[in-house]
């Protein structure tokens, strides 16, 4: 197999198929680029979500149970810092925040955020190419009824309960491809958007410029997965999201937003009365089981996209 | 009782006695200015070693077994920090932990560390000012026969073994004193030099401009504990420091330390032969059992330097 993949991920939904695809390609053959649209500073330290579910994930330290965060993480540092008044809705556990403090030394130290993550990789054992969407700072900002929420605050904090009415990337304007990206999509024969939510996950990855004309030129093979299934998200906001942008919560209004960018993009079987819907918009339908429970779940799904597994 | 008390303190030896004095005057009556000569950068967080035991004493946190640090801390983070290839030879704690990172996001602010000490402590229920010796960066360098090595680097990581050629405190001679050892000098009706190494821990205060002058200007009651005892520091590397330096290991030599700044010198029973030596010195010699094991050596040992308690 000489398929060299750059794969698009958001956080736990995005981890899942990347794991997959960790399980079944050389490392060097894949190369994950992450959005960090949802890095926050929390007692100042560089929390960088998505970076970190993906690299703890790939070093099988992840916890299994949220997704985010590692298996059997204490809080005792946290309890600590509730003592000194400050905000801690944020659940950061004792070995995750030696993450946070070794990526906020690194970074002022003059690192950039992918030199930092190819560090943090290399140390815990991650061989796979894990880079961040951009070196510059994008913050993905959600406009709700309540006013203006960054999206760990939004997600977290108030637990995507308020009404959302727009959504915007803070900083995407003037960002930089991270050479990461770049280099992963000029190696890459296969393009794999991640079963991310497409307007908070991914969709910051492609508001950098130059990323969006960059996919529609790419020559390659490219294949989504969809995040939704029977018009619910298979975790997280996007499907009340979805709604309340007023877009259809299906697999549908995802498609739509990789027109273009997208030639093969897989539903699940209880989605397949949406396969002509999506043949109309210029992609080729795949229908299967897309739900990602178990590690072989996983692995099947990460073998089927990318053409290994008779269906 | 109106005494005002300020109080000059380094690490364990000068927090036991704070300790005792502590339970015996009104909170607002005593002020403890520490030495921040150790302070140092560790994995991008600012530690104040002197300030902390100082201040968990007080809060009731410090781990009685090791004087630093705090009592039942784990060392989680710690060692995921080392799985990022960082030296963890200082142990910091989790709980401790957060302590820098919030002392750190604080100064990072635009707060001085006098600020943040005071929001820490009052955090952690700790109703006496303690106060930095100087809001500027000052560093106690100890010279060697292998180099110049930071405090710490020389007291932790080399366990104090190299050979003491010289001291000298980095930044002290462009430092101001804080405000709030200003205030308590102000204030106080008696001085306080605690049994700390004179040259480790409150050399770096007297080599702040201006403060060895308003000490010699003093005109309340001064009174030192020598740190020696029987030629044997009581705790840490003080005689084997002095011995070095080309002292005397004995509390003659922390004596003449502070000549000039110091009234009334308190030794051991088991160095009485040295009282005389002291009042040559213009000391009031004084006499009495100065080892701190208990809570009730502490008190008993302050009620007696304050002149409480009839010898």
């Amino acid at each position: 197999m000489e398929d060299n993949v750059l794969a698009l991920a958001g956080g736990v939904g995005g981890a899942k198929l990347v794991l997959g695809l960790a399980r079944i390609l050389p490392p060097e053959a894949l190369v994950i680029a992450v959005n960090t649209g949802d890095d926050e500073c929390f007692h100042g330290l560089h929390v960088s979500p998505d970076l970190d579910t993906v690299m703890y994930t790939l070093a099988g330290l992840a916890n299994p149970e949220t997704g985010w965060g590692l298996s059997g993480d204490t809080f005792i540092a946290l309890s600590m810092l509730e003592r000194y008044n400050v905000s801690t809705w944020f659940r950061l556990g004792d070995r995750d925040l030696a993450t946070h403090i070794r990526r906020t030394q690194m970074l002022r130290q003059g690192c950039t955020l992918s030199q930092v993550t190819a560090e943090l990789c290399h140390c815990l054992g991650v061989a796979q190419m894990v880079v961040p969407m951009s070196d510059d700072s994008v913050r993905t900002v959600v406009g709700t009824e309540a006013g203006e929420l960054p999206m760990q605050q939004y997600f977290v904090q108030h637990h995507s309960e308020p009404k959302v009415v727009s959504i915007r990337y803070e900083g995407a304007a003037t960002a930089q491809p991270a050479p990461g990206l770049l280099e992963g999509l000029a190696r890459a024969s296969t393009l794999v958007f991640c079963p991310s939510n497409p307007f908070l996950s991914l969709g910051p990855i492609l508001a950098i410029p130059g990323v969006r004309e960059r996919l529609q030129r790419f020559q390659g093979f490219r294949v989504a997965v969809s995040p939704i299934v029977g018009g619910m998200a298979l975790r997280g906001p996007a499907a009340k999201i979805m709604a309340e942008l007023g877009y259809e919560a299906s697999s549908i209004a995802v498609a739509r937003q990789y027109v273009g960018l997208c030639d093969t993009f897989w539903i699940d079987h209880q989605d397949a009365h949406l396969a002509p819907a999506i043949a109309q918009l210029g992609m080729k339908p795949m229908v299967g089981p897309i739900v990602m429970t178990s590690e072989a779940d996983k692995v099947a799904l990460a073998r089927r996209i990318l053409g290994l597994e008779d269906e």
